[in-house]
């Protein structure tokens, strides 16, 4: 599939020219442009750009809520929860990660809920805000569909719930883990489907719990949640965290919002974040996990293996490399968002600067 | 393997005078005990009396200090740092937790983490213990040997990292996740190796990458972690928010405590506790989790599956169970214990009341 590279600049003046358009106030236009840019240019690119015709349908649907009275309803020293009264996820959680920033620099840490907020994008983006304020920040969400039942069961009442969490370092770059509890992601088995690929064993299965490997018949079977009965544990957990703590939707009451565009998600997600010098000297903190990285990165390889990766290290390179070549966009996600530009009436992508 | 039964009194005593035998204090011999009975109770037999010639040996060896001054080094309103000054790990974890559920109840949230702290037990014992104020519990902890290289790697640097997270319920058991994050814990490994079965492909892999199913060449192979890059990514997080982060021991610098009974270990855990009320009415939270447990239980199952079941439901119904029928020791297990208290010069677990 080809591709072609758009600059940072101009995949973020497209994505907030089109939210404008649909009456989003400049500032969350350009905020959720920012944010969702960010994801492309980290490698994240089943939660950036690709996801604009998805939100625009939402929002001309009336599923989300362009003049949100985001506002905190539970308050404590260490802790807050925010209700985003539907508005775009990027501007919810954005205020939860401030807040929760603001708190720990006094309480040392401090832990943000939300609720009826909206898909956010990808959660290594919230995870790794805390990082220049010398914190340490753990995500958890829960996810917009549910594709995993529980160990043994066929009902899919959970999502693929991811943790996210983003380590300071100091030369090194910053560990950032981001992971779905399930082996993949939904998003990798519908990129399989388009690229008429097999899944491997161990991604999903079917109604008979033998392995499902044409991802076109993904609707007939379920994602498998890592290390088995762990990863349902897991995907629980996370949803009670990010879900059923804050008032949010869990289980039963999560919409599909790829099926549908219209309900009221209440989506919620939870940020703990960690101020390090409540610990010590942050820079021997970071100096630390310095060390560590290069540990393992230095270790031994098992044959074959031409290096050994930290969490977050590859969408580092990826951010670097991106910001200079420009931000690959498949033609066909080219396509889609050229359809979209014409529908909107605005400036096509592939006609504003390319890199 | 045949087993006899001993009541959870006898078993407690048994313990309990075992470490008043090594000079501990009556309240830390009583807490130690009761904690390590309460891990059998709940069926974490790899983590129960199993252990005590273990920690016999250790405090033989000059490993563990017998008075120690647990105290508060780092301190805000929303957590703490606790320096267990090598203490029983049980004691110093337990201080951790009672701290953090004191400063939750106001603060809302509350991180506690332990340095120089020691082996402590399961990880679900110390999760479980903010339910009964309404409270629930996240626990991290350093394991006490490295089996896990970094995904692609073979060099041990780190270990099973523990996650567990207890959740209050109204009605039902409550939810209880206590997993490593490799696919087998390693006492898993060696329970197979007693038996002399041979282990499952996808626990243990060699230093050629090919399934390693002996269990008796565990030592020429390494665990392998859940879900690939994924239980690596966890792994690490885990051992920088139990390890690092407090200033504990981590990577390089874990001590296999199997091996060696002297050297400090710098165990580190964290503990996150989270007061419900301080987001609203507990009740409600709880029977929300009520409903969720119920829909997951009571879901469609695949083919062949009798059950589905909650994490932390099989230990509930263990505790219930060995409550009233008593405790199963295998013939092993009391054998090694026989051998201690003769050692020791006090009375034979077999030789108190059994149930």
């Amino acid at each position: 599939m080809t591709s072609s590279h758009v600059s940072r600049e101009a995949l973020q003046r497209f994505i907030q020219t089109a939210f404008l358009s649909q009456g989003l106030p400049d500032a969350d236009a350009a905020q959720v442009a920012r944010l969702m840019t960010e994801a492309d240019l980290q490698g994240s690119d089943g939660h950036g750009v690709i996801r604009l015709p998805q939100y625009v349908k939402r929002i001309q649907s009336g599923g989300i809520n362009i003049n949100p009275q985001i506002r905190v309803v539970q308050e404590r020293a260490a802790m807050a929860v925010i209700d985003g009264d539907n508005g775009m996820g990027h501007l919810v959680v954005s205020r939860a990660v401030d807040l929760a920033i603001e708190k720990a620099r006094t309480a040392g840490v401090a832990w943000v809920s939300t609720r009826f907020s909206n898909h956010a994008g990808p959660a290594s983006l919230y995870a790794r805000r805390p990082l220049e304020h010398d914190m340490l920040g753990l995500y958890f969400a829960v996810g917009n569909a549910n594709h995993l039942p529980p160990w043994g069961g066929m009902d899919m009442l959970l999502s693929t719930n991811p943790i996210s969490a983003g380590i300071p370092t100091d030369q090194e770059p910053p560990v950032v883990l981001d992971m779905a509890t399930t082996v993949a992601a939904y998003g990798k088995v519908k990129a399989k489907a388009k690229r008429g690929e097999q899944m491997p064993e161990g991604w999903m299965i079917d109604r008979e719990g033998k392995p499902l490997l044409d991802p076109k018949r993904a609707n007939e079977g379920f994602l498998l949640p890592i290390g088995e009965h762990k990863g349902y544990g897991l995907a629980l957990i996370v949803g009670l965290l990010a879900g059923t703590l804050g008032g949010a939707a869990m289980g039963r009451d999560v919409i599909d919002f790829n099926a549908d565009h219209k309900t009221v998600t209440n989506t919620g997600q939870a940020i703990l974040v960690i101020d390090l010098s409540a610990f010590g000297d942050p820079q021997d903190f970071k100096q630390s996990v310095d060390k560590l990285v290069r540990d393992l990165r230095g270790s031994e390889r098992l044959p074959g293996v031409d290096r050994i990766w930290l969490p977050g290290e590859q969408s580092h390179e990826k951010r670097q490399r991106y910001n200079t070549a420009g931000i690959p966009v498949s033609d066909g996600v080219m396509t889609e968002l050229n359809t979209l530009a014409a529908e909107l009436g605005i400036t096509p992508l592939n006609e504003m600067a390319t890199a």
